[in-house]
C-alpha cells in the first residue's frame, strides 16, 4: 500500500533537489527536498523486512519515480536498509564519534542511472555491546537543529536508545527493549486478556512506574500481578495496559539512572510516547524536551546533503 | 492428535478404579488408576484454550472411553480446566488453605453416565494478587508423598511458582512470567534472530544468572546486549539463548530471594527445566531437591480419589 501526498501543489511537477529516505524494517518513507524544506513525500509498506536485495531498488522508485528527471538525483537513506539483512551492507561505525559522516556514507549499486542512492551507516558501541541504525540520523538532526547540545537524549520506541552526546560526538549508548517487550506482553503473553483495547489511565501508569522504580529487582513478580488482579479484583483493562506501560519504562529508567539523574533529557520520538516519557521523568525531577522525530530525520539526511553539494 | 499407551497390557481391557485428568491449556492428558498406580495413560492436544464448552465431554470420553464399563466411574481433573474460560468453573480457594480439600471440588453436569468428572479448584492470594491453577495439585501431591515437608516449593514452568508451605498448607505464593517471557523473547522478539536451535552452554546460562542476580535493576539493558554480541561479536546462537534463560531465572530468583534465602528449596516441574534452576539455587550456596511433576499431580489428584472413596 502506497500513498503520495504533494501538499498543495496539485498536479504541479516535483522537482527536488535530493531526496530523503527513512527505510525501517516496517515501512519505507520519501521526502522530496527543496532549498525550503519538504516539496512532496510518500510512503509504503515495503519495509526492509518483507524485500529481497532485488526488490530494493523498485521499492524506492514506484514512490521517488514522479520525482525524477533527467539528471542524476541523490537519494539519501537512513535505517534497517544498510543492515546486513537489508538492500546493501553500511558498515557499523564505532563510538566516540559524530552520529553521521560524509565519509561513512554507502554509494549502492543502481539500475536506474537517475538515483546516485546512498545509504548512511549506523553506529556500534563494543563494551558493552550496543549497537543503532537510524536513531543516529535523528541525534544528528537534533544536533543541526541545537548545535550547542550537550547532554543526554533518550529515543523512545521499540527499542529505546540512550545516548550521551558531548562536542558533537556520541560518546556512548545504552539501548533498551521496553517498546518491544510492551508489544509482546499486551497482544502476546497471558497479559494481553486483561488488556482488550487501547484505553490509559494516567494514575495506573504511575502506580506502575513507582512500583518499577522503586523495586526494579521485582519486575518479574510484578508482571504476573496485573493478570492476577484482572482474575479476582476486576482490574480494568485501561489500567492494566497503562500499569504495565508504566512497569516497563520504570525498569527501563531504573537501568538508565547514570544517564539521566540531575540532567535535562532530549526526548527524540513519537509525541505520545515521548510524553509518557517526559511525565515519568518528571515525576524524579527530570526537566524533558521532546523533539519530533520526522524533523531530526529530515535535519540529519539534510546535513548528509549538504555534504554531498561540497563534495559530490 | 490422540496417543494412547496401554503398557504391556497389549490388548487386555483396563479396568480402573477412577481417572486422573491433567487438563491445561494446551494439552489434555488422563490416566487410568488402579490399587497400585497407572494401568494406562493417553493423551491429546485438545487442551482447554481450544474447546468451546460444549466440546469439553466430547474431548475427554475419545481418551477414556475404552476405561469405561457398566459403572459410574470417577474422574478428577485439575488445570485451565477449572477456569472461566473452561468446561466448568472451580472458584479459586483463598490462601491460607490446604492445596487441595474434599469440599473445594466441583462436580460438573455431563451427558455420558458412566463417569463422575469432579474439577479442583485453583488457589488466590489477595495482597499481592495472585493465583494458581494445576500447580496446587501438584503441590498437595509432593506433600501427599512427604507428608512432613515444611518450607518453599518452586514450580518452575511457563508461569514459574514460589509457595510457603507450613503444616500442610500453603501460606503464600508468588508468581513468575520466566517461561512465557523466554519463549516470546527467544521466539518472537528481535533476540530471536541470535537464538537459531536448540543449544545450551551452561557457562553462559551461569554468566545470565549472575549478571542479573548482581544487577537485577539492568534487565532492561542486559537483554538487548544479546542481539547486540550477536551482531558485531558473533555471539553464538547457544550461548545466546543460555544466556537469555539464565538472565531471566536470575531476575526471577533475584525477586524471589525472601523464599529461597537460607532455605533448601523442593523444585516441581520438567527435569531439564528443574536442573537449571537447581543448578542457579545451588550458585547462591542453596540446596535444591527436584520432584518429578505428573508423579506430583497424580499423588495430588490421588489424595483426592481416597477422599471420594471414603465420602462419595
Amino acid at each position: 500500500m502506497a500513498c503520495n501526498d504533494v501538499g498543495g501543489r496539485g498536479r504541479t511537477a516535483v522537482t527536488p533537489d535530493w531526496i530523503a529516505v527513512d527505510w525501517g524494517t516496517s515501512n519505507l518513507r520519501v521526502w522530496a527536498m527543496g532549498p525550503d524544506g519538504i516539496l512532496a513525500q510518500a510512503m509504503s509498506d515495503d519495509g526492509m523486512g518483507r524485500l529481497s536485495p532485488d526488490r530494493f531498488e523498485p521499492a524506492l522508485l514506484a514512490l521517488i519515480a514522479p520525482w525524477l528527471g533527467t539528471g542524476v538525483k541523490p537519494v539519501i537513506a537512513c535505517g534497517m536498509v544498510g543492515s546486513r539483512q537489508g538492500w546493501h551492507e553500511a558498515p557499523y561505525r564505532a563510538v566516540p564519534c559524530a552520529p553521521l559522516d560524509r565519509a561513512g556514507l554507502v554509494r549502492v549499486p543502481v539500475k536506474d542511472a537517475r538515483v546516485a542512492v546512498y545509504i548512511a551507516p549506523g553506529l556500534k558501541q563494543t563494551r558493552p555491546a550496543d549497537v543503532m541504525r537510524g536513531e543516529e540520523t535523528q541525534i544528528a538532526g537534533a544536533l543541526a537543529l541545537h548545535p550547542a547540545f550537550d547532554g543526554v537524549m533518550c529515543l523512545p520506541g521499540t527499542h529505546s536508545k540512550w545516548a550521551h552526546i558531548s562536542a558533537g560526538e556520541v560518546v556512548s549508548f545504552q539501548t533498551y527493549l521496553t517498546g518491544e517487550m510492551f508489544a509482546l506482553l499486551s497482544e502476546h503473553s497471558v497479559l494481553r486478556h486483561g488488556m482488550a483495547g487501547k484505553g490509559w489511565d494516567d494514575a495506573a501508569f504511575d502506580t506502575g512506574l513507582s512500583d518499577a522504580l522503586s523495586r526494579p529487582d521485582r519486575i518479574g513478580a510484578q508482571l504476573f500481578t496485573l493478570r492476577a488482579e484482572g482474575l479476582i479484583a476486576d482490574l480494568p483493562s485501561d489500567q492494566a495496559r497503562a500499569r504495565l506501560s508504566g512497569l516497563l519504562i520504570g525498569v527501563e529508567l531504573a537501568a538508565a539512572k547514570p544517564y539521566w539523574l540531575g540532567q535535562p533529557v532530549t526526548l527524540i520520538g513519537a509525541e505520545a510516547l515521548c510524553r509518557s516519557y517526559a511525565r515519568a521523568l518528571s515525576a524524579q525531577g527530570v526537566t524533558a524536551r521532546i523533539l519530533p522525530a520526522t524533523e531530526c530525520t529530515l535535519a540529519g539526511l539534510a546535513s548528509l546533503a549538504r555534504t554531498l553539494e561540497t563534495h559530490p
